[in-house]
């Protein structure tokens, strides 16, 4: 056991259980209701500045997703789109958000694991509602000492997170699939910050790899991480 | 000082802050923009049964009301609606989620004085980005031990929130608009109790009020709740 660390903190969507395949899946239906007015590449690049456009009103998560594709497809189509595609997108909203929670694999026992050793603390971002329901449906909350769903990820909400829980964040290492919103947030606090990609990973959370940092780490797999503690 | 009271727990919407006047000013422009299609009484109905379906897909707040703005409009205009009456409904939406902060008259003293004597928690159920928008707007959030945005106000939820401040549920009051949410959950738990009725309170949060329940009580106003804890 590594005494050097204190507490684990795990980011969820993508890093624990699938995410952004359901979006995409949605996207793409998206893109089906729409072939008659525009070509994909297009509308994915019209959706995703309308996504980006909207974050400082909606946050994140599927509600704003879906009000972003009604936008985009009024826009796309200088409002000749049909009503009836408008409702489409909602019931393909409404689909998003009843997907099931698809753990990603070894998942459990490598909480197991480290829960057997460490404090372990969820953070994840965007609806509250949506968020809820994945973690209850996960069958993992009881592996957690807390859970925390915030708005935005942030060094300061690290802070207070690891604070609250009486450590150093020198202390604390935090692992998930998004550089910008796991993983450099918490290198900026001397924590440790370790970055296992997802293939799919939404294109707003993307940002270039820290070098050389001495606290920063990849990993293929969320497995291979009790393996890793030992050695930092 | 009542040395029965460890924490004072209050609600937001409606009790420190205007809310509900907002989504009615929104309502009444959604029946103008509809009012070739349906009368007021009857989209305010078909509105409200939109929005109770969709709770259990949405949660409360913002994003969902104007999503069941849309649904509701499509549906009562049997797809009749031009887009670009979609297209003002979400404008519509923008503008109430940008709306601003209207403290209720005297709340500020009223959480000063109780802080004085006593720890506060916030405790608020709605969408999570818009809750956290209000409350940095509010000015108030440096007089509450804890801020608590939470999906639904049932009595697990404050039975959580009361143990997780090491106090005994029986040591704990909580005031806000909605029977329902704020006041009838809390009673459960043998905590006080404290309805402060506001004139506009969304219709899904109405209840019945307790009869004779030693730990209920009612004020017109939360600037009378300082003068209330001493005789409890």
């Amino acid at each position: 056991m590594s005494t050097k660390l204190d507490l684990i903190a795990l980011d969820a969507d993508d890093t624990l259980w699938e995410n952004q395949h359901f979006y995409d899946s949605t996207e793409e239906d998206f893109h089906s209701l729409l072939a008659d007015y525009a070509d994909p590449d297009h509308l994915r690049e019209r959706l995703l500045a309308a996504e980006r456009k909207n974050l400082r009103l909606y946050g994140y998560g599927f509600k704003g997703f879906i009000l972003s594709m009604i936008e985009t497809a009024i826009d796309v189509t200088d409002g000749r789109i049909p009503t009836s595609e408008i409702q489409k997108i909602i019931e393909r909203g409404h689909d998003l958000m009843q997907h099931p929670v698809t753990l990603i694999d070894g998942v459990e026992d490598t909480l197991k694991k480290l829960a057997d050793q460490h404090r372990l603390v969820l953070v994840t971002k965007g609806d509250l509602f949506d968020q809820e329901r994945k973690i209850a449906q996960s069958g993992l909350a009881d592996l957690f000492d807390r859970i925390e769903i915030v708005s935005e990820k942030t060094p300061d909400t690290y802070r207070r997170i690891f604070e609250s829980m009486n450590t150093s964040t020198t202390k604390c290492l935090m692992a998930g699939n998004s550089l910008k919103s796991d993983v450099l947030p918490v290198l900026e606090l001397g924590s440790w910050g370790v970055f296992v990609p997802h293939n799919r990973t939404w294109i707003a959370e993307h940002a270039d790899e820290p070098t050389d940092h001495p606290r920063f780490h990849t990993l293929d797999q969320l497995v291979e991480l009790p393996d890793l503690i030992p050695q930092l």
